[in-house]
């Protein structure tokens, strides 16, 4: 195999790293902590903003697009928000360069603005202040928008597609008459999100609120989605806020009822990024390379032909063609990569490496037998199949790789998922297992930091609709009516 | 009618600012010169995203994301380069933002980049600089990229879509292994763009290469497409550029041929952006409002039920229904609008405004008699339809208006394209009628830049395929091979 990779046993962290440049995902560019989105990685991340974005408009939105850039003053008039994310932004301070006559370009000092531009880290300032525009009345209400936008949060510590400076995402952005109806909406799409995790990445989430500690700065509940990576540790895939009243206020949207009384307007914002890549990756992927579920593969099928010489190639190839037709026309997509610069086996490897769901070799002696070898990539099992109604089979082969990596995601989740009653159980399950810990917690702040502090987990979520049971605090010993979930964390 | 604009015979320009905002496609927002596009605006954006970005693929192209800074040092690589583009930009200096401690939100001078970066005007230096590491053989070539992407060029006047200083684009990047097959790649887009100018937008362009004056900075040949607006004015609507190895030897980018020969890479450039908003808006639209060619408009096709009460609405409802399943059925894309608040005077008006291509209106008269009435938004004819086959009527009616539009736009840019042999009758026909003007040019660049000083109209290209004629400049009197294509432009 002419790419190799680090084996997860060996170090996971590396072997993530090495997967996404040699699957030729992503890489790093020239700009600190900003990454270059690869064509075979960007495939996959238009994949899901497909599916993502029909999901959307099936649930009544509509797309949008705002300024790239959020005067300063913005950021203050929120006040926990600025908290939040008046930290490590891109600050524009001018708009011109020029030469200084010895051949440097250099800033030009008289162009320097008068206030200075942030690169938006997220959007809700400078769409609230939008807002105020567009409504005026319930009859403008609700407002259901979303933008598929880059941001820019300037990070120390990156990492391809987890955290970069730089990031893709959707940014949903909604307005509404009542509070109930703003809590119904941030449910909603928290849905939307966990119904494409599981039925689309084939990657099994836990729904729940955060605590107040790792809230949205500017919400009243931030809800999420929490998915396990195969080293046992989490993974925030998504987050879905109701912002009651708070943006509104900041910037002064009021909207006349049916009864003619002004109030204030209900928000809710939710957004996935490319961060979903990596939780992607680390869900399925092995020592091989990139697994793929095959509704987000680019390419689901790929055909090598294996022959001698051009003759060989193009009794192979009449075959070969026949077989792409038929699965093109079940809507599968297929490659034939009939290439006579690499041999099979470098091809196999090849697709191995990115993930291509089935791969088809099709060998001088299967045309007379009537056959062709068959090797799905989550299991790397071969098997010889007839060539009659292969389509349909393969369609079928697909549905069941689809499944089963659900379903070992889902199983892994299931072992690597514990309880623990006291603190040194949780310490110990920490260190030697990893996963997720329910366990009892006083509901303070103080208790999550110090625990935050002491074993780096956090509070990932309190799951909805969570079992109550009395019990005390592993950190505090107080008493505590449910258990909450615990990890350390992406 | 609620929402009324300004006649074009009145004030073109204000029309067309009128219009933009009345027909909710877009509006200015608190960042200077940065535009918010509305989702009737963006829906339209989206259908030239999906039809061009299908033209890109179905050329070979695959998508990539690269990123939004970059390094201030970069600029100074491309000799030419660096005097079109490193001028007008968004400079980042800082990044991080600090409360200094009075409750203001200040840029923190300990966060100062050791090199600013520039947001990126256009990505040839950060993609060229990217293509290094992913180029080494002729194996590794041609690479077929595009990206689509937010780009910033500080503009002091701006007009929304027009020219902003964020705008949105796609911009294509290619490198190839020889001159003759980047100059074919240039050539093949350019005409994937008049393809889809002409055949979606229904706006007739002529294709043709810049002057040395007009030339992208960094391009050895700029080629564009030109359309004529409404009122007489020139508009580029896209521009692919054959870049030589200019690129590739800034960034050093080298490959090895199949002779083991060492030499640098061929390159292209090419985009379009939401300017061509502006041009589909300028081209057909008319004093009622805006007017969209049914193959790019987001809703093709809207119904209004004309009723008394509630029972006459179910029933009108009822037709009404059966009529959107039908044309839905046939892939057009309907709304059927059934609200309360508003009265069918008011709709039609709104639609009208909103350039929905074809208004069905059901009447409770209509039931009976087993008809519609059927409205065309281009010339604004109603005529009474028998609902019998309404959806293949239907679906021929909006084929006819696309061609009707693409009709009625080619004949008035013929009618407004002129020859002038003297500089006279050249201003004269500027000041007069506006539109293009074919007269003999010296081919110098002196002579082109005292042209537009004098009268601001510049050449907009030479033609592909130009007659050649011999003939004397209008305004130096030198001898002349070929008449080139003048104009005021946008």
């Amino acid at each position: 195999m002419s790419k190799e990779i680090t084996a997860r046993a060996e170090d996971y962290s590396k072997w993530y790293n090495d997967l996404v440049v040699k699957a030729d995902l992503a890489d790093h560019s020239a700009v600190r902590g900003c990454m270059v989105i690869k064509p075979s990685g960007y495939a996959i991340w238009e994949k899901m903003q497909q599916a993502l974005d029909k999901m959307f408009k099936d649930t009544g939105h509509v797309n949008a697009y705002f300024p790239l850039f959020i005067p300063k003053s913005f950021f203050s008039k929120e006040a926990s928000h600025v908290d939040g994310f008046a930290k490590e932004c891109a600050v524009v301070t001018h708009y011109r360069l020029k030469n200084d006559g010895k051949g440097n370009i250099v800033v030009d000092e008289d162009a320097k603005l008068e206030e200075e531009l942030i690169v938006r880290p997220t959007s809700e300032t400078i769409i609230w202040n939008t807002y105020k525009g567009w409504i005026q009345s319930y009859r403008d209400l609700p407002i259901l928008v979303n933008q598929w936008a880059n941001v820019v949060r300037w990070e120390m510590r990156t990492r391809l597609f987890l955290r970069t400076a730089e990031f893709l995402w959707q940014e949903g952005h909604t307005a509404h008459a009542t509070a109930e109806e703003a809590v119904e909406e941030t449910r909603r799409m928290l849905d939307v999100y966990a119904d494409f995790a599981e039925n689309w990445m084939a990657v099994p989430v836990i729904k729940g609120v955060k605590t107040a500690n790792e809230r949205f700065a500017g919400a009243i509940d931030t809800y999420c989605i929490e998915a396990l990576m195969q080293d046992g540790k989490a993974l925030q895939a998504g987050t879905s806020h109701f912002l009651g009243q708070n943006f509104a206020k900041a910037f002064d949207v009021k909207f006349a009822a049916k009864d003619g009384k002004l109030d204030y307007v209900w928000a809710t914002s939710w957004g996935v990024s490319t961060r979903l890549m990596g939780a992607l990756i680390m869900s399925h992927s092995d020592d091989h390379g990139l697994v793929i579920p095959p509704k987000l593969a680019p390419t689901q099928v790929v055909i090598v032909p294996i022959y001698k010489g051009d003759e060989g190639l193009a009794k192979v190839s009449e075959v070969a063609l026949q077989i792409k037709a038929k699965l093109q026309a079940k809507g599968i997509s297929v490659k034939y990569d009939d290439r006579d610069t690499q041999r099979p086996g470098w091809k196999f490897a090849e697709y191995e490496m990115k993930g291509v769901p089935v791969r088809i070799a099709i060998g001088e002696r299967d045309l007379a037998n009537g056959t062709v070898e068959v090797a799905r990539r989550d299991t790397l099992e071969k098997e010889t199949l007839s060539i009659t109604d292969l389509e349909n089979k393969i369609e079928h082969l697909l549905q069941n790789i689809q499944d089963n990596l659900y379903k070992i995601a889902l199983t892994r989740r299931e072992e690597m998922t514990h309880r623990a009653d006291t603190y040194e159980e949780f310490k110990k399950l920490l260190d030697e297992k990893g996963g997720f810990i329910y366990a009892h917690w006083d509901g303070t702040s103080e208790t999550e930091e110090k625990i935050k502090e002491e074993t780096k987990a956090t509070i990932r979520c309190i799951p909805l609709n969570n079992v109550q049971e009395a019990g005390v605090c592993i950190y505090s010993g107080k008493p505590s009516t449910q258990r909450v979930l615990f990890a350390r964390a992406y």
